[in-house]
């Protein structure tokens, strides 16, 4: 068994019994990004999905295979639909399997964003009433849900036999 | 319905009665470009397709449902062939669905294009002259169309389904 | 036919008759790169191929119709193996068409390469007397050739129909 | 034969009997990073695998055929898995095959991160009684042949020719 997977998504069922999937991967764009130790700024549509519904877990201590940090996680996590792990990576959680893929994708997208655009320039931000009222729009179960369905089908054509 | 599509293409077509089609969609390096506010500036042959041909749309209120948001984005358009909806992404258009979408494809990779060179130093200006004059020679309807048809064939060699 | 294909090859081809043929694309690095007006620098092995063996075109004057231009995009490739044309692109010669085929793969990774390298840090130089040891090493014609080998391998593979 | 692959190799078998195979390739992300002549940080779980456990070879001479050159390189990585050629690429080694080439694509990986992470800001550190302490959890030749098993099982199942 994968101690560090069960260390840390027990952790996350327990405190968020709402929650039905956390994913989480060591993906390249949220690795860099969660080197920097800050919040996604609301700079896209897009990554206002994600405006005063995330946060970082400043802490790295090593795989984490304590249950004590696990709950930590969880807890700096709060009711949010996703978590950047300082110098390890992103976790985004949700009410369907979908959504929960779905939002890490969206959120590894949105890292990739603002450190092309923090490479180049200056971005501007989106302002706190527009960004919470485009959380909102976007970043609701159901569209999240709705979202991955393009890709959901692309994965079943392109490999049937998953769905045995 | 996609009520935001229906805003934004609704108010353009309006408009723009030459418009047959218009392409938008929330490309990585088109939305990362947007957040910096700016139009893309002269620095390739490429981008000169978009050379005093396009416009940066600044106002992000959230997903576009007004039909007043779509008519001021259709009126910031212009009769130009683009618009860089800041915080958002990129929306061309153009009089056949080829050039529209080719259009998209070539400013997707003009902004790429200019954040690795401002991330990496101080890119070179094409003068207003030649950047004119290249807009004339590469940025027609018909020129667009064209530089799309390898694209279309090999979509159609690999998905035949797509013509049925 | 490519008007612009046709001056720039058919000068290179009068000015260099050891030049069997001429590579060229707008690829993203490459003219990225191009829109900083300078030399490619030997801060890699695979770089050195291009030490003292490539020039930059500095003048863009609009998509090239002009048989002149040609020609003094010929002059200044000289006897080199590449040119860069400002805010354009890469083009690459050699004795064969694999060679040519591969130095332009060769190019655009250099690109890449030194464009990131330079958006992160300041990369260091390789010394001349070793940057020139390293180009006789890795760029010969027969070393061009060499390279492209296992992608071409690869290409008959995947496209058997491609050799009828 | 490859000259300089056995210069380099041949140094390192003899040097370090307990290594199986040394994986060497100029990958871009590998050798964009060489140029800067640095050590990859502990940045991230991933690159703690290299923490205190690889070394820069910072003399660039032109490709390596002298036997001489190829034991400097054999004792510059010392007891390390990894070793940064300075202007020139990655080189990993490890106590199987699998494990050799994971440490490489991790490698790679970690070099494309903290590239992305300097261009657009300023990576935090892992303090180094974590970083040594995450080495031993992720970095053993048993987690690297066992990280591999994913990508090894896809390769046999896409290509199941390579197995004879």
């Amino acid at each position: 068994m994968n101690q560090a997977a069960f260390a840390i998504h027990a952790a996350i069922h327990q405190a968020r019994p709402d929650v039905v999937a956390a994913a989480h991967t060591h993906s390249i764009y949220g690795r860099a990004w969660s080197t920097l130790g800050r919040l996604l700024d609301p700079i896209t549509q897009d990554a206002c999905a994600f405006y005063d519904d995330h946060a970082v877990f400043e802490e790295y201590t090593g795989v984490v295979l304590d249950p004590a940090e696990g709950r930590n996680i969880a807890q700096t996590l709060g009711a949010g639909k996703a978590i950047i792990l300082q110098n390890h990576g992103l976790l985004t959680v949700e009410q369907s399997v979908e959504a929960a893929i779905w939002w890490f994708i969206a959120m590894e997208r949105s890292c990739q964003t603002e450190l092309a655009a923090r490479a180049a320039g200056d971005p501007r931000m989106i302002a706190p009433a527009e960004a919470q009222k485009t959380r909102d729009q976007v970043g609701s179960p159901m569209a999240g849900w709705f979202s991955f369905q393009p890709l959901w089908q692309k994965i079943v054509r392109q490999e049937p036999d998953l769905l045995h």
